[in-house]
């Protein structure tokens, strides 16, 4: 017995994520490429590679490392970073024991990749780079028209260049996913497009989202890049992507004082996140209650508000608590624990928890 | 040099705003009792105690066993608890090693946390209570004319009472903090006189948090709660409780990508947090750039929109990110890196990191 709060994985339930998304990107014809950032477990990557996927996705150089050192031989860090300080030599020690790709989308930024994996007296350092392409969310990336200048600045370099890729992060909004998909196929084609035209082979062309992996382009894709998929979250089920049955992973909480139509957590901001997107219904949602609303998030206590009294659990309740943003609950504890049919089976460790850098 | 992103505490600017809440604290005649959960280091603990706080406010038990073992002998965990299971007896144990107080709202809630500490043969363990007033927040807490159940509960049950306590959790809101104050000092009199009509003494009248510490009411309170006051963050920035020279944690996050008056900073809600507070004017602050905003927060990017292309820093510039919660930033990160006038002299452990239940 565990004191609440803690996150509990439906190991069934992630078991049938991870199968249903190798099936969908093999229908599609594109390699799998799983963001790992969303579970930081050696557990599950290790399973998404038995699915079949080619590589990981990670969002910094500390989560390839913990995912290098669990024995995974391609990695891709789907950012632009600045390489500089102790960062270069991580990346050229990683870069000589993986398959390392980066993001990049500036001239600059990929001459500080270069330098940092060259520095190295041995030579064996190689580093691979893919541009990275605003499709829409105007968060990093080049305009497609502009990959080719970067990929030719890697080029002369003396980096490999793999091709491009973009994050479809606008799919996170109402009836959103659909077009984002239009969105990314026609900024990642235009964007091959101008690569091929400068001489410069694409064989690279990675996308893709959980909500927008479903209406991802199969005839301009080859990769797809989607995290949340594997658990779930209130977002997805708010989203309409994944059905509350999909979700494999909850924050299991007490009630700890009850009013009239109100029940208040012991789970709050430290264990679920804060997330809370503007076409959010409230700060997470219970998996067993639909219609019940968290209405107020602190950092210790979730206030959940019923449609009626006798609808409100009793002091002492434990409930499964669903997290707008599964990332960042994941991230907010030391090991998940795992759980067959109601059962605790095990725990896995949060292994790459905190690799901010 | 490290990595970024990361968070760094200006020694000198935490050391003043320690210094002039215990002054504070000392001018109105009531005893500080910080809450250790902003901060979650056993040094800044020793620092408060140091500074003449009577004890520490903590958020779980898991936190209060942090500061037992640093040594800290008379802690309060100012929420409501479910006392089953390995939480029952860890409360024994932490009941019988130092000074215990729980916070309490129900008469159910009181009778578990006596079952829970006088289950052991030795006898040892004795365990406070402090009945929790709602005095506006509607969080937890029983309305004031109801404290004196609760207490007569728990003197029934063999527990101490040491008075009665409320979270003014509504002061965090545009020109709330003094209506807030008054709230409080209206809800714990009450609650008091209902105690002292029931013939039960109370000597504790607790309050408090950062924003409504300057309106407290001496008169009435006789102990203050505050926790951010010794970092500060956006949030209090935008009140308007602490000037941004007040502000002693930030983190340290790298221009990634830029373009025409937009950059982007390879730091996230996985190390700021991810609040954003219905008053709060972005997802954070730039520390040297008052006039910037964080107009779009993802996991590990800070899209930052300045007024001017010119006033955009260069890629690869290091800027300091104040969080809008700091609270949550701290939670995130394994240890704090320390400053003096802008050179590292050391790091601080954030002990409590994670211990949620």
């Amino acid at each position: 017995m565990r004191d609440t709060p803690y996150l509990v994985v439906d190991e069934g339930v992630a078991e049938g994520n991870l199968a249903a998304m190798a099936a969908h990107a093999r229908a599609l014809g594109v390699a799998l490429r799983p963001h790992a950032k969303t579970h930081k477990t050696v557990e599950l990557a290790h399973r998404q590679l038995a699915h079949g996927a080619v590589g990981l996705t990670v969002a910094t150089v500390g989560e390839a490392e913990v995912f290098a050192d669990a024995g995974v031989v391609d990695l891709f860090v789907a950012y632009p970073l600045w390489a500089v300080g102790p960062r270069a030599e991580r990346l050229r020690a990683l870069a000589s024991r993986v398959r390392l790709r980066v993001g990049a989308d500036s001239v600059d930024g990929v001459r500080m990749l270069a330098r940092a994996v060259h520095a190295g007296l041995d030579g064996a350092a190689q580093l691979a780079i893919a541009v990275e392409v605003d499709s829409g969310h105007h968060r990093s990336g080049v305009p497609p028209e502009n990959a080719a200048d970067v990929a030719v600045a890697a080029l002369d370099a003396g980096l490999i260049v793999d091709g491009v890729f973009t994050f479809p992060g606008h799919s996170y909004g109402a009836d959103a996913a659909v077009p984002a998909a239009g969105d990314e196929a026609a900024a990642l084609g235009q964007a091959r497009d101008a690569l091929t035209a400068a001489g410069i082979p694409c064989p690279v062309v990675s996308g893709g989202s959980t909500p927008s992996a479903g209406a991802a382009d199969g005839g301009v894709l080859t990769e797809l890049r989607p995290g949340v998929y594997v658990f779930g979250d209130a977002q997805q089920w708010e989203l309409g992507t994944m059905p509350p049955h999909s979700i494999a992973l909850t924050a299991h909480a007490t009630v700890v004082s009850r009013r009239d139509g109100v029940a208040v957590l012991d789970a709050g901001s430290k264990v679920l996140g804060a997330d809370r997107a503007a076409y959010a219904t409230g700060y997470g949602r219970l998996l067993d209650h639909p219609e019940a609303r968290i209405t107020a998030l602190s950092e210790h206590h979730a206030t959940v508000t019923f449609s009626t009294d006798a609808a409100t659990p009793a002091l002492g309740e434990v409930l499964r608590v669903v997290p707008n943003h599964v990332c960042n609950a994941v991230n907010l504890v030391d090991e998940l624990s795992v759980e067959r049919e109601g059962l605790e089976v095990g725990a896995w460790a949060v292994a790459a928890r905190g690799r901010n850098s």
